[in-house]
């Protein structure tokens, strides 16, 4: 059912070149079915030809008050804003249970500027004025429905199409009550009673295991259409990450090689300095694997074990992703020492300075078996990947932070310069730098200059922006303008988000419950590369 | 019969890794059945573990009062002597028609390495001690008898051991009656009377067609076998030209879509902004074909489509070359123009400066249609390059200097992007730079920074000597070792020349006797890029 629909787009869109409002309705008509109808949803063409603006809106911060808002999410809206890159109908309403005034919310916001460096005076007055506050109760349906007359004016008196954007800046426990109470005072409903579009923006934790991911899913779309749902995977709105499949397929050499007859094993690296910080309370729950594993480290294996999709489109690029994680062969849990390291780092140094170990961070218990680094040998059970490994590899206090992805391409199958030099020849290895430095860096073998015949290892390398001095889009700037398109291919599907707390939750269980906790777990000194 | 040795010999290498001279024997049996017994033919190893000096030799240059000995031959055998890349027992015996004292002959080196700008006075006593003349008649025997004679004597005096080698700095005209000379003087015999080895080397042209370069082969070949003929092309004695082999086959990601399958065509370009600068009289009986084609342009089109040879080692390497001689596709001489561009140089302007016509040259004709320019559509019937053109291209008088390998490879077999980006991407690009520099440029596409979803192109980067710091042969100095070595693999083989000219000759005689010759060739203003 869901070839045919694509195959007639592909022609249509042979057929007829503007990009007009029709084009979306009918794009979104074939969309995936399982986003269900998705009425708003944008195709990429429009971008590429320049209309970056989306249509009016309003953006609900739910948790206003909170330090997200703060230190990330206004700073990215009044960025984007700097830049021209919010619609020219705008408003932006806080939320959350603090009582206060607008003109105190403004100000909260300014210092916000103020603290991170941001702050234009000639601008901030014409943005200050689209900023509004409304304190709500989560568990009270009245200040609900409260909000929604209030936007209801707000539109009316802004113009702003009843579209609206509620980005939940809040604990995850709130997810769900606070999903429940926006769908209860009709603001999740689309196109009736003068509402526009309506999305909702969630972050990480999706849940902590595959059940309670499932419970929240369900939760949320009882009054969400997936179509509606934004689960923010910063790591994906990163420009690098979004280049990976730029990369594979808008070249013609690499995809040939691009499976286990020429690969012998992937690194996916994602590497901080930092230990655990303000969340300790969070990671103490949370650990690597639900910190990073389930969530960046599988969006990335999923970019770079994908097969090409027929369009670079949401729902195609989102329906390989999945088969990845359909693919993953199921964890060996009586074998586990043998495919997952998890550790714990200790005291140690950071830069020459030295910093304490997990347990004695404060929040954090002193006997805390919770692990703070992980590495996972992970195999796809695919035609392409059969056989080849795949290393994940993360954790805090290491002694550099990097996230890259790193392909080991296999020896040469047959050295005729065996005699010459040797039985082994160093294999070639593709590097997608992400941090810190964005590049790509593809080692290989030359003749070493000068009368001897040998071989030298060398690099060929390209920095991502070489010769590019445009502005450079952080990942919550890019989050909110494909919110505002309705773009949701950097975000998570909720099937691809079950598949992967299925591969990983019996994992979670049997680190968590088995009796020798305290021997799987290694201790690394911080400053280290681990265990 | 051949593979046979070959196995056996893959096998004694693993039991054994210790270089000897019985090696060498036994991989001398071994070679390729072409080369004739080849009692003191090199393999590669020696070099590679170290072992850079050749036995002691003495070295007969006939020509030495000729223009190539004062420009180019002494100055490069003076630079590996200061560079120790000389053995330890040498002589330097210069042969002419010139009657002239070993004081005088010094006296001219001496001059000529001051030209060069080489001179080293205190190196230069030890040199010069090791430097003698005699001089010859070259159509009389006796005159080679004595030669003969005084090298023995010098042989004893000095313990070289008997191996010479004969360096024809010569024109062509006198290939054949020097050979034969040297030849019943006892001077191409090995291991006989107090002989070491004897290499006779000699530069292009070998021959003008398919008829004349057999005639010589075979005049050479009473005397002097195979293996001890060193047809010299310069070309390939540069590092990068040997680089090509070592980038194909030492990295296992490129042979893999080093095919028909992934190339759309190949460049192989060789501009130089000299005219006919002293070698009127040659070009004018030569041109373009003779000049740059039937010699380095082949050279290189082997290197970029031969079959992995089994080991890097002379008559693998020579035999894989011979096999896409062998394989190129006739050329429709009855449609010579759809497959071929003819030019001459006009005048016009080289780095601002005007420069004459080729028509105005001193010493060529002022109604000459020798082709100074040729761009050649050549295709290889073989399973690998079928239907994949290659383009040679070479030119005088062109607006650069430029010599590379180009490979470009097809465009995506489906664009993803085709939406977001319409239909066309660049295709992914692979330069081999040989000169000006030496370098391997990859050209692929990348996500543009920036919101927007589009791709440019970016370029990942070698360059040869980076990050390099020891001495760069020059291509004389690397062809003056490898025949001291008794290496071949940078020289023509017989079977491969002819094959060569076996492709060529018609169409030389084609363009040489048809009526319409003027027709054919076009007119191009110096500075420019060819008709």
């Amino acid at each position: 059912m869901q070839w045919f629909p694509q195959i007639k787009k592909v022609k249509w869109m042979k057929r007829e070149n503007s990009i007009d409002n029709d084009m979306k309705n009918k794009n979104n008509a074939t969309d995936s079915n399982i986003e269900g109808s998705a009425p708003a949803l944008e195709i990429s063409p429009k971008k590429c030809i320049g209309v970056e603006h989306s249509d009016p809106c309003t953006i609900v911060i739910v948790g206003a008050t909170g330090d997200l808002t703060a230190r990330k999410l206004l700073p990215a809206i009044f960025n984007l804003y700097m830049n021209d890159g919010l619609p020219a109908l705008f408003q932006i309403v806080g939320c959350g249970r603090t009582k206060m005034s607008g003109r105190q919310f403004k100000e909260k916001m300014k210092n916000a500027l103020i603290a991170t460096n941001l702050m234009d005076q000639t601008k901030w007055h014409s943005f200050a004025a689209a900023l509004s506050y409304r304190s709500v109760d989560y568990g009270d349906l009245t200040s609900f429905i409260n909000l929604a007359e209030f936007l209801k004016n707000l539109d009316q008196k802004h113009n702003t199409q009843g579209n609206k954007i509620f980005y939940l800046a809040l604990p995850p426990s709130l997810y769900k009550p606070v999903a429940q109470m926006l769908g209860q005072a009709g603001l999740s409903e689309e196109r009736k009673n003068g509402n526009g579009w309506s999305r909702l923006v969630i972050e990480k934790p999706f849940g902590r295991d595959l059940k309670t991911a499932v419970e929240l899913n369900q939760s949320i779309q009882r009054y969400f259409k997936e179509h509606q749902i934004f689960r923010i995977d910063h790591y994906l709105a990163k420009e690098t990450v979004q280049n990976v499949l730029m990369f594979r397929f808008a070249n013609a050499i690499f995809e040939p090689i691009w499976n286990r007859r020429y690969i012998d094993h992937v690194n996916i690296l994602a590497s901080e300095t930092l230990g655990v910080e303000h969340r300790a309370g969070y990671y103490e729950q949370a650990g690597v694997i639900r910190d990073m594993f389930q969530n960046h480290m599988m969006q990335l294996l999923a970019l770079t074990a994908m097969e090409a999709p027929s369009q670079f489109e949401t729902g195609s690029v989102r329906d390989e992703k999945v088969k990845v994680f359909r693919s993953l062969r199921p964890f060996p849990v009586e074998k586990l020492h043998e495919h997952i390291v998890l550790g714990q780092y200790g005291p140690g140094k950071i830069n020459a300075k030295p910093v304490p170990g997990f347990r004695e961070e404060p929040g954090i218990s002193p006997d805390s078996l919770t692990p703070t680094f992980a590495k996972m040998k992970v195999f796809i059970d695919n035609w392409r990947w059969q056989g080849v490994p795949f290393f994940l590899t993360s954790g805090k206090r290491l002694a550099k932070k990097i996230t890259e992805i790193t392909i080991q391409f296999k020896e040469v199958p047959h050295s005729m310069f065996r005699q010459t030099l040797g039985e082994r020849i160093d294999a070639n290895q593709l590097t997608l730098g992400i941090y810190p430095d964005e590049k790509v860096t593809l080692t290989f073998q030359t003749k070493n200059p000068g009368a001897r015949v040998c071989l030298r290892s060398a690099t060929l390398d390209f920095s991502y922006h070489q010769n590019y001095t445009g502005p450079i889009l952080d990942a919550y700037e890019k989050v909110l303008i494909d919110c505002m398109l309705g773009d949701q291919m950097l975000f998570w599907r909720q099937d691809s988000l079950e598949h992967c707390w299925y591969f990983l939750t019996p994992i979670l269980n049997e680190c968590e419950t088995c009796g020798n906790k305290s021997e799987i777990l290694q201790f690394y000194e911080s400053g280290s590369w681990g265990p």
